[in-house]
């Protein structure tokens, strides 16, 4: 497949040209973080609402991506009246660090206007996290009424409460874990591998080469998209259906490949491999009791927050057994939080689809949350 | 990757050479089965055992291959004492149809001296088993004592106990089901795709240009051992671990990483690309019910083969759901069938590993088969 690269947008951002320390110890000379606002800031500054996006999300939460025209991918939860509601909410999403919609990463032009490519250092989900902080306090904004997130935003979240445990009112970590698991992480790497495969990945230099890897991003997406969805959604959406009717000898396609093959085609026209290779990479090191001598209580440790912590009972990828994890962590840590498995088919990716029981969890909980914090309608 | 062809090697065969139409109505001109033989047949010829293997398994159940020099796939489980004691039975293993250790396959020669490759017709799992009924006729068999195999393997078990109702004593069918599932055929095609993706498959006319599509090959690999393993055996054996201690920023491979690949890189030295794709296919088209008016009890009618269902509680490729139906529908035939799950973490994998549960299971049901059916010991 010989595409073009990305279509280059323009996308809102603040760039902060003060240098950034990473993590990994270097110093990115200028972080530019591009985000999306909906809703008002209150006189107060106290109804602000960070949502954190997933590893192939982006700020446009509630309207169409520029990039696609589709819409944002999660208009069924923010937006007037929803659960995050705009008219009560100020709501702020980023493009994470190390993504490809605007914020600093991969694709992003180095001082002397190459792009940074295969040389952009590595980014962790703090690195992530301190990125946004820059952005909530560029807003005038020093204490966040809520951060939620979902899969990597979960994680964001969680380290949000763990490095600035007083600069958060609340914490809606969905579908998420404390680390990535074993098995998380070899699906990761098979995805890699993939990139790495394609011969258009040129080792990460397909920029100078005009072309992207559109064949081995493709089945990583592919391969990651299967651990999204349950068995069971996967049995009830398409079963062992053929495309074409009639089973022949092997001449139909199962609309199961069908779909993954739409799947991975239309993931390679938005989005940047080294990108996929820099946020994977992120996620599959967070590790936030290893941070804190393996004890993940004490990576709670002061923190503030009320916690919501919300699983899906056919997530495979990020079981409730992990969330449970968490939840008694945070117990140990004294820390208020309650916590809701969500009786769902859908698997991981329920917490983006149509869940009734879900919505009315989250606006439940920030609702309660609002009246204690007195933040007024 | 550049690496050369499989190495050839001597397979024990027999060729028939009458023609062998397959079910999608191509004949092969000339059939031929690889196959190894373990113990001695019985002056009644009555104690014949045909143990039909998985994938990428192959016909050296019982003694080191000759391509890796690997001991056999199965010692555990076939051998003197051992469950399928080859002191008392005779054991048989073919390499299935369509495969690459020396029966009619994608890599064979056409009668004009090319290989098939590409063109190799598609085969179904029931083309697997008719091949054998072959090999098993041709070895003076009229009734085999039992037929076994695992994954892949459970399949042809099925299916001989539905083409063949009369032609065998007892069927073990393990970490099976009666057909591919959604989510099956979704990893499957993942593994198509990278092996497509690879430059050097050529079309599936990689051996005219003298090389073979190993990266491809290679992560079709690595998706497809993510799913023989269980998340609970990765976290066991490998957890967070980096390979080289210290956790760096991201200098270190995590172990389930290199593991994964070491899967990869060692796989495609012993298997076709070509067969990957051909067998995949049987495995994702299999459907007993389908075949049979979508009534999975009309495909055992009139079987009178006594069933040990196996299925491990860890396996998430081949769920004890999936046996459990199996059994529903063994019942309705009326057919006679025990079942067993065995506790383990150890996932699909279950079947080929150290699992004492399993072996008693399978030693004892053989031993009372083996009695009614009056073999002497």
């Amino acid at each position: 497949m010989d595409l073009p690269d990305l279509p280059e947008a323009e996308h809102q951002n603040v760039r902060f040209a003060d240098g950034f320390v990473l993590d990994c110890g270097t110093t990115l000379p200028e972080l530019t973080v591009a985000y999306r606002t909906y809703g008002t800031l209150d006189a107060a500054r106290a109804n602000a609402v960070l949502v954190c996006h997933a590893l192939t999300g982006d700020q446009y939460v509630a309207e169409p991506s520029p990039v696609t025209g589709k819409e944002g991918w999660w208009t069924q939860v923010v937006g007037p009246g929803r659960p995050v509601d705009t008219d009560r909410y100020f709501v702020i999403c980023a493009n994470v660090l190390g993504g490809c919609m605007g914020s600093t990463g991969p694709r992003s032009l180095r001082p002397d206007g190459s792009r940074w490519g295969t040389d952009f250092p590595p980014v962790t989900i703090r690195d992530m996290v301190r990125a946004q902080k820059r952005l909530v306090e560029h807003l005038g904004i020093e204490r966040l009424f809520a951060v939620i997130g979902g899969s990597m935003g979960g994680m964001q979240v969680l380290e949000w409460a763990s490095t600035y445990p007083d600069a958060l009112f609340a914490a809606v970590p969905i579908a998420a874990a404390s680390h990535h698991s074993a098995q998380n992480i070899a699906f990761h790497e098979v995805g890699r591998q993939a990139i790495f495969a394609d011969p258009e990945y040129h080792g990460g230099r397909y920029h100078e080469h005009g072309t992207i890897p559109a064949r081995g991003l493709a089945v990583a997406r592919m391969a990651a998209h299967i651990t999204y969805l349950s068995e069971e959604a996967l049995a009830r959406k398409f079963g062992r259906r053929l495309q074409n009717g009639g089973l022949s000898i092997f001449g139909d396609m199962f609309q199961v490949e069908s779909y993954l093959r739409h799947q991975g085609s239309t993931f390679v026209r938005r989005f940047d491999a080294n990108s996929y290779l820099t946020i994977t990479r992120a996620m599959d090191y967070f590790d936030l009791a290893a941070d804190h001598g393996d004890d993940l209580a004490a990576a709670f440790a002061g923190t503030k927050a009320r916690f919501c912590v919300v699983s899906f009972s056919s997530d495979w990828l990020f079981p409730t057994r992990e969330s449970r994890a968490l939840v008694r962590a945070l117990n140990r840590a004294a820390a208020n939080v309650s916590f809701v498995e969500i009786p769902t088919d859908k698997g991981h990716d329920a917490f983006l689809l149509d869940e009734p029981d879900f919505h009315r969890t989250l606006a439940g909980f920030l609702a309660g949350c609002a009246e204690r914090a007195g933040i007024v309608r």
